[in-house]
């Protein structure tokens, strides 16, 4: 037969944009490897430049950016990372996502919005992604926008082996602080032992219609420690007001659980002056030094997304990090 | 200026397939037109034919068809016609799906799972479809997995104006069957002038491991009809448990409320059988007469399609009808 | 340079759909292999649901399910299955179609009609198939219809292999049943030593207008075995009619051969009671046992697909099974 | 509501290549229009260069070219014509081929060639075709490799009229002159009365293996005017000897019709040596004068195209001219 | 006929994200119609919410945005905007882009880079757009990076005008600040009644090797009025480093125009201090006011965009406004 | 794990179309390979044929094909090629394009041009290929034009260490022949040790305007044996033109460089008689040995590209051989 043959051999390589280094750079260390070294920088206009300093034709390429403020920067020069990669004839590209961005918009609300969720797969796949790997995802239908192979990754595992760690010897139970959510809470019933359920409602009362929207809890708390529990604290208004409302009916206490630190606004400062006793999260996204305060713990997400990046270059299987989930 | 100008007019066309005929007749009615005749057999290995008997050139085509049992037969029938309707020259492809099949699998629940309500969606779009209508989504998420634009219509109105007429001077509470549903039946709580709201919590009791799974009555309920509301009404063991649980804990009484009356297997025999009064359903899926039985209640869906149709026709706005929700 | 090298492996899984399993079971077994452990069924209102229980994530895919009845059944959950090896991370998905459904609508006949067999084609692509191979196509043009390779393998040396070496020592004539069907018979002519042709045309007679259609016989046939060769038997009509004219014309015997054994309606009872001796299909659709008849001969097509799997996994030549043809 | 209205008006637009203007031009004056002004020209290297003198926005564009010699610039220079178009902002943009390029190569007929119909058809939609228009296609499946629309004209009434005015009162025969192509030949007889079909067998003659091919005529054409019919005469090889094989089998006369007149080297000079009496074709492709002889007979296939373009334009119904076939 | 008919009309909708409203008001002014009302904030972590408070149903939407700083802000919006257009079924979206982001990067310069240019390209059409509109594209290659019309539009004929009637009466030279834009000033010397052209050519001295960089003047500029011109002017370097370079040479004045104002970092304070008379450009990017001084001269681009929206809302000619160049 | 494991290989192949046989067989012979046995050749109407003759299945294949005339059937056989690749199981197929057919039309010069450019992109796309290499694209832009990677590979280096050896220790300049590609002659600048600059102008004098277009030189040639820079050669008008200009102006002498010798109509005979003293070109084109002459000096390509095929079958890097340019 004509032609020259050759083994093939397949080459992981970890590359980050400017969002987040610190856990790329995590993850590419438990890897065994080095970050791909990389240029990149804004010009004056704000149009971002990226280049790559080595070959990358051939690789099989993870493309970490976790999309913190500026976000539309973050996401942009992640689309351009992937460009590039895609001009430079990697084989394969996973975008990884420790923090999807625009995931709250999956839907129309009211008529005439976008789904800005959808968008952004499809801008990826436009830019070249062949995968995505994502963390804690707000919906789960979400890896239905992406046209593709799709590694959802939980910290769930992560988090409640902390908490149970810490806390299990106390009686505990597990709050949501909205009534969309509490399937997440079941989650965590389950690797806390059973611990029972409760969650807030926010309503107004129907006997008393002229009064203000309140924080009911539903459940029993009483005398418990409450592990409020969410994929995400943004301003932290919610999840604040929810512990409070928590201790005002009798909690013995209050920690929050949430994956993603978005923390922006007023959030630091609610966090600090509620009642909660602790605020665990992970480092999908990058905490700020001066944002850190005391009773802030902070779990590195970094082993998890390593892990699920050495199954998919080892074709494993990434859901048996979580007994088959996905 | 070479050539010959004509003044563009476009033909609004209704067109079924052969799973719910009656609702499309209904619909075309009330748009003032008649179906477009259609030859549509099986062949004898289960080949499906289509043929249209009139000219469908440039039309405005809305094809309907509801996903009933058999609901592959109906699925594929569906894309074969709009594939006719494509390589006919109509100008525009609106699939309409009173129930839209396999929305219950919108995302992976375990690691190779397919997400077959995005499947869905692609393949209409690869048929021709140039856009989705649907009633009452699983998720609403769904309308991001069509790569168009989807109109997402609401029974709500229709089904929560019967309820009001006819227990709305009585004491009502709202109650959802499941933890993960209780938005819609915030919704309802809105329409029915600020009801309570309840729910049904299927727990393992933490005081008692060995027990099974009990269906908990959260919400106050005694001495109130409570309306039992969900978007569907497959086997009817979640809402017809739900409804007895209701009556255990005082309810006054029980009606139930959904969208999408399936009805498979044992669900009518449950349906009778249950402590509710009344079921309310519409007629998105074709209700077999000998299914019929007393307490069932079946509320028309095609005034409200036909009125979307029209919007879309008229390029006037379809989630006016719902007070800009989507 | 930055990364980790691995030299690449892949890896051979064969799958299949409910169809027609103990094909597969056969192919898997020529292989080497056994089926990829999966759990398929179906929920009460109709949907199917899919999920491999081994990780898939690399595998060069072969998802064989043949088009039987409930045709449009088998044909959805295929469709899904290739969407769950898609999402699965799957390297490269074959579907393998021992029969592929709605093969003879490959054209419109009349206006307004679909091109069933492109669509289906079309659907495969959408749902993440890389490439087809099937068995014997209703027109070999349907290869086109697929935007990538398509391996299209012929029962013809089987079939004939079989006949020669039980009929070969007597006087044969290859009979087309249809004018429009000659070529198929000139192959078996040539491997059938140059056997003379002969077919059966269908015409009304000029001279006698007000007759019917009468089956006329074209060629030598006195005195000869007849062969009666035809991609697929569904009802039988046409090829038991043609049987039954060669006897009269003064045919020695007639022994019918074809691909794909539909067998639908009343086909069984019309072979059991035609003039032909013997009935000589391929297992590419399954047989019911019930359907058995004393007559009917079933040669294996799994010694095929198998070998032709091979090839494809290994790189090696699928039309080198065939002499080059395609 | 904000916005400017307007009622949409439409525009007719007809383009035509350099490869067969003259038909081009009879399409367009039989639409009472003129031919868009264009500029077109070859550079030194033989790139092309195609400009339209005109607006074309928003126009519903028919660009007719045939593909004659040399067919690859013929091709090429429609391509360029459409990516001008759409860039142009037509609205619709509709590739009018009289004679299809490459229909002939519609399957792998061996391992490792192209389908080279399909690529075309590929080639149109990827510059930007909405709608293909095609007369007598090499095989009607040829319409499935087009993803949308595809008109398929028939020049069998004008020849089967023209043959009917001039021959009906005289014994005729309809006559294949291959046995693939016997359907055709079918449709000419249903034209005709009811004309007896008979077609050309080109065999080795199992009794006389040594001996080369034979042309066998099958049916009774004796003292009968032979209609030998095809879809194209290229080299006029095998049409002439089959001709010669009627005469010889006591054929009163033979009249040779065929939709796309090739005539490629000898063709010719064989049609004028031949046995045939007239030779009848259509302007699909252009005849050099030089090249016309005694014999040969040449229908406009322009009023059949301005037809249906009306048609298509008017949203009317291009089957409509067929009796409903496709 | 089955249906319903109804003459077509078109719908010309205008509307505007947040970089640069005052252009986009002045453009709906000049069409006589109003912006569509359009809710657009930003959430607290940065990302993006828009909404049309009006139905959009079957419009010809026009959305303009310039990319102006934050940039990726500002396409990201636009790009959820079209998004949320097609959703709302908009029957047609052009894009109109007084000032094309990323522009520059149009090739790789260098191994590994993005072409973010077509990236661009890319994302618009993936989001939903139909066509581009934009001013003075850096390079006119980047039409072809769109697959769809691009109307180009060209600030020349304003920026010329002005020149003209207020420095026509001296004698002018055009100046282009670098050799690879010296077909810009050519065009610009056209409008100028053929005025000598000249250009700084940045080079080594070859009989100089040590010495750095030197702007030299090639072509006649002493005593003449200079017209500088470029496309754009962002940290404002290169081009008064030319126009000191000019007066060095003995020019008589020198007079700077380019179409877009950037003004990145340094550009007013050079633009300021440097020996150019007076500074002409457009408003295709905004121009804060407190960046406004005494020699900048700002033309409006209004009404060269809404006279082009108003071409191709009326199928007009666009290229007619800049006779016949594209 | 279920399934058959087996290492993976890749196996280089190369194939040639018939337009420049020669330049593939020493690139093959080069990387110590041969080239794949191809049948090809034209039906009688034009048609090309197209088979390779051995399996190419998994195969990582280079297609070679020069678009020299008859361009169009070039372009035409090489996208058959691809798509044979394609359909025969090619893993990747990257197309060669030593001269790139239809650069020069890279935008639209005026309204309603092709953009034929990005066409051809797209239909080699459309075919199937994965990746493009070409020599000196005549702008670099047209590298975005593909929707993949594109090795773009420069001939500089060969062309001007050449011209280094043969006339490094004269006085030299650069020289290009027209104000658009100075960029070029910058780089040979550099590469000859920063020899001076110049260029030719085309203008009408603006001080005796009714005389015709004159070639003034611009800059220092006086005395200097000039290199006179192009991409292509195709008429030759302008860039002899430009050495007799040079000559005028006292320059010592021309030698004129390019990469692509296209030699259409009356080059030959043009570079004949003009002043310069040798041409020097690669062989991307056929030349062919009638067209040779004297002063024709032809270095070969095949060492470039067949090192660039080896660079990207071994995953190495393209851009190496240049130092980081791309």
């Amino acid at each position: 037969m004509t032609g020259i043959l050759k083994t093939t051999e397949k080459n992981l390589m970890v590359f980050t944009g400017r969002a987040h280094p610190g856990l790329a750079e995590e993850v590419a260390d438990l890897l065994g490897t080095g970050l791909v070294p990389t240029s990149a920088y804004d010009f004056a206009n704000g149009e971002i430049y990226v280049r790559y300093e080595e070959s990358v034709r051939g690789s099989d390429a993870f493309v970490i950016q976790s999309h913190t403020a500026p976000l539309n920067e973050a996401i942009m020069e992640q689309l351009i990372m992937v460009d590039a990669l895609k001009r430079a004839s990697a084989k394969r590209i996973t975008v990884v996502l420790p923090f999807y961005g625009y995931a709250r918009q999956d839907k129309k609300h009211r008529g005439r919005e976008p789904i800005s969720a959808r968008l952004m797969a499809d801008l990826f796949k436009t830019a070249g992604a062949n995968r995505l790997m994502a963390v804690d995802l707000h919906t789960a239908q979400i890896q239905g926008f992406f046209d593709g192979p799709v590694d959802h990754l939980m910290a769930l595992p992560i988090l409640s082996e902390y908490v149970r760690e810490k806390y299990g010897h106390e009686q505990l139970a597990v709050v949501s602080p909205d009534a969309g959510r509490i399937k997440v809470a079941e989650q965590w019933s389950e690797r806390l032992g059973g611990a029972p359920l409760a969650f807030i409602h926010k309503t107004r009362d129907i006997n008393r219609p002229n009064e203000t929207v309140a924080n009911r809890v539903v459940g029993e708390v009483e005398g418990r420690i409450c592990v409020l529990v969410d994929d995400m604290i943004d301003t932290a208004g919610t999840i604040t007001k929810a512990a409070d409302a928590l201790m005002a009916d009798g909690a013995a206490g209050v920690v929050i659980a949430a994956t993603h630190a978005i923390l922006s606004g007023p959030a630091i400062q609610r966090l600090k002056e509620c009642t909660a006793r602790e605020v665990i999260v992970t480092n999908t996204l990058p905490i700020d030094e001066a944002h850190d305060f005391d009773k802030l713990t902070t779990l590195s997400i970094a082993p998890l997304i390593s892990r699920a990046i050495q199954e998919v270059f080892e074709d494993g299987s990434v859901t048996s990090l979580f007994d088959g989930h996905a």
